[in-house]
């Protein structure tokens, strides 16, 4: 939604939102994600912050990646896992995860249902990098993180 | 939670959260509300914005105020109805709300169920005002409005 379209109520309607675009997550090609679509909620220009919904298909996951800007995520939809740093937690209905400047971060969704989480971002922000192979042995010297990344 | 205490992921428990301190959703006196509690769920000095969780148990009801400041709000628990300038709104699940600058709002719970939402706010922003009688006396020009807010 564009400022311009501003309306005082969007109605939900299963995890879509009246004039609400569904979008890929990112281009095909800049980065390894699998089945996620993304939904800005909220930019307008008189917030600081971008308010976005992502929804991650069953098996499906997000980019393995760090910046320095800080994600607050709340879960909506369903249940998964991610991995915070160097820590993978499950995650279900309305948990937190905050994910801190310059921290490796992904989300799966379980096999069987898909993972829809609010993610709030400042909306002045920095790329997003993506794992070395020199970070990618780090992060795997943990075999639960090791276990868990999808590259 | 203030940001020395930030961890990754904080647990749901029923709408309340793991080291999330359930407030007064404004000091006693200090504007007409009723019955609502407030959650601030992420205030890192890194983000641009804070967001929060507001319950109105039923029958409650937020403050009429505006502001300069504008409000992004999803509704994640039972249902009600807000004012948004002159409009009132029936929200329920998911729903989204924005509240434009400089804009008369208030949120009403139904008599039978709690209405719980995010809400999101620049971390700097401008004071609320409460109406006056002749903004009272604009806003009861609409008999929809004049019925719903309570002040």
């Amino acid at each position: 939604m564009t400022s311009t379209k501003i309306k005082a109520k969007r109605a939900a309607r299963q995890y879509t939102w009246e004039d609400v675009e569904v979008l890929t997550y990112k281009s095909e090609g800049t980065a390894p994600f699998k089945d996620v679509t993304r939904q800005v909620l909220f930019d307008d220009p008189h917030l600081a912050a971008q308010w976005r919904y992502f929804e991650v298909a069953p098996d499906g996951h997000t980019t393995l990646e760090r910046h320095q800007h800080v994600h607050a995520v709340m879960v909506i939809r369903g249940r998964g896992a991610c991995l915070v740093g160097t820590e993978v937690f499950s995650i279900e209905l309305h948990d937190l995860i905050h994910v801190p400047p310059l921290t490796w971060h992904q989300f799966r969704a379980t096999l069987n249902e898909p993972l829809g989480f609010l993610c709030l971002v400042n909306s002045e922000r920095d790329r997003p990098e993506l794992p070395g192979s020199e970070d990618l042995q780090l992060l795997r010297q943990n075999p639960d993180v090791a276990a868990f990344i999808r590259v």
